[in-house]
């Protein structure tokens, strides 16, 4: 396989890793190909020099890539890797952007046997989404989960490591897609679930109050953060992770009964250990 | 009363929020006086140059004072309320920075005549604590909500709005106590709570794992970082808030509940409504 200088990478799917990835590849490769559904956001990419060149046609986009990038929400990866395997050139690596891995890396096991699949899934995000909110440094520092199938070749998995580098990522390899999952479960699906309960709640409570506006403090404004993300792409990951965000959703729903305990019955020795114990790890968590 | 360029300020308390105030009202006031339990902190304050004078003798340390202002957890700030009104001069102004503001609020109402108590909760924090993390600009541009008593003399609102304005931060006067602690229940109470379950979520599922800790992402820094808050000042606000944060908790548990139901039913539609509703929302609150 080609190292990334000498590549054409094609990235389907221009939201906003998808141009963002473009942007931070684009000088470092052969030649960066934007594949998107709407001509304007072929042009826009063009336009603000994400990419070397753009196409609607999915079959034209890829039919001189060494590595194909599907930058979609989930479902519609799945889709095109079900599709895209006879429209492959020899040896091309599929890599995928989805947050969840299972489904996808499934699917891959059944392509064509002259691709290279790989799971990827880079730990990064904004509230923003779309072309417009395209930002080259957005990998930079950010971990880069990199799902090899058994089928993978171990050059295939070197490319998927290059390409994480080049973006200024950090490369982890996770060989099983369903312990991928748990964690992702726990530490972004669970957190994005919670803040849009909270939203919920902050307005069920507290909307009629126009003095709740004035006093929604930072504490508030971070935790609710994640429940501004893009709605499709949730919906994509939440529907295809139930199982695993079910099981985080019930082992944290017992943690807050036993906090709840602890408050109605003004057990101050337990709560203070429990907020004690939370503190610690969070601190351990972020040092 | 006397304009803030002309009054003494004793502040009660060196944490965080006191020793951020003395630095923040430190060359706009005739001079700031500290009171800490321990002699190294009011040392410390001191030679930080965030106070003129410090004492760990609390009647030596408001005997001259225009106004106190009491910055230590929500419970001491009761006993201290409980105890300091003889030691107070003629006139001065007792406001607090509590968290919580009924039970604070109730025991002012039995202040001696000659004191003019008024209930305090500036809108503002960080995860760290300590005289250490002393930042003067910590209040600039946060809310300073003021709870009037009854008795409170127009005037000494007045001096309170001042004091806030002073620090840069905006005055916020709400009248009713228990209306205060119902907004901030679920506005920042819960918060923490749901940051402090999340945290012991991910140490129980995922602490084996040390992939985990590689794939930490922003939301979940985010989501959970009140949970390193102060568990001192922490369990002093829950515990005399209970009825209020239940009733919170309980609000926000069945909306969680009706999104864990979304997700095991795979109901498309309705989720995509309701995480919809809560993006929404989340940017409206956060424009």
């Amino acid at each position: 396989m080609k190292p990334i200088s000498e590549s054409t990478v094609t990235i389907i799917g221009l939201g906003l890793m998808g141009s963002s990835l473009a942007g931070a590849l684009r000088g470092k490769c052969r030649k960066v190909v934007g594949v998107a559904r709407r001509k304007e956001t072929v042009n826009q990419a063009v336009s603000q020099g994400l990419i070397d060149a753009g196409t609607i046609d999915l079959e034209f986009g890829v039919q001189d890539a060494d590595i194909v990038v599907l930058s979609t929400p989930v479902r519609t990866i799945i889709e095109l890797v079900r599709e895209i395997g006879p429209l492959l050139p020899e040896s091309a690596l599929l890599i995928d952007l989805g947050s969840t891995k299972e489904e996808i890396v499934e699917n891959m096991s059944a392509l064509p046997a002259h691709v290279q699949p790989l799971g990827g899934h880079p730990m990064c995000g904004k509230e923003l989404s779309g072309i417009a909110a395209a930002d080259p440094t957005l990998y930079r520092g950010k971990t880069f989960i990199l799902v090899p199938l058994p089928r993978t070749a171990p050059e295939a998995l070197d490319v998927g490591r290059e390409l994480a580098r080049t973006i200024g990522a950090v490369p982890l390899v996770l060989d099983d897609a369903r312990r991928h999952d748990f964690l992702v479960a726990t530490l972004s699906h669970l957190p994005y679930l919670l803040a849009c309960a909270l939203v919920q709640t902050a307005d069920a409570t507290t909307s009629e109050d126009p003095a709740a506006w004035e006093i929604v403090a930072s504490g508030f404004r971070d935790t609710s953060r994640v429940a501004a993300s893009a709605v499709d792409m949730m919906t994509d990951i939440i529907l295809t992770n139930r199982e695993e965000i079910l099981g985080a959703l019930q082992e944290y729903s017992s943690h807050l009964s036993e906090l709840g305990r602890l408050v109605k019955n003004a057990n101050e020795q337990e709560l203070r250990q429990a907020l004690s114990y939370a503190r610690e790890k969070r601190m351990e968590m972020f040092p």
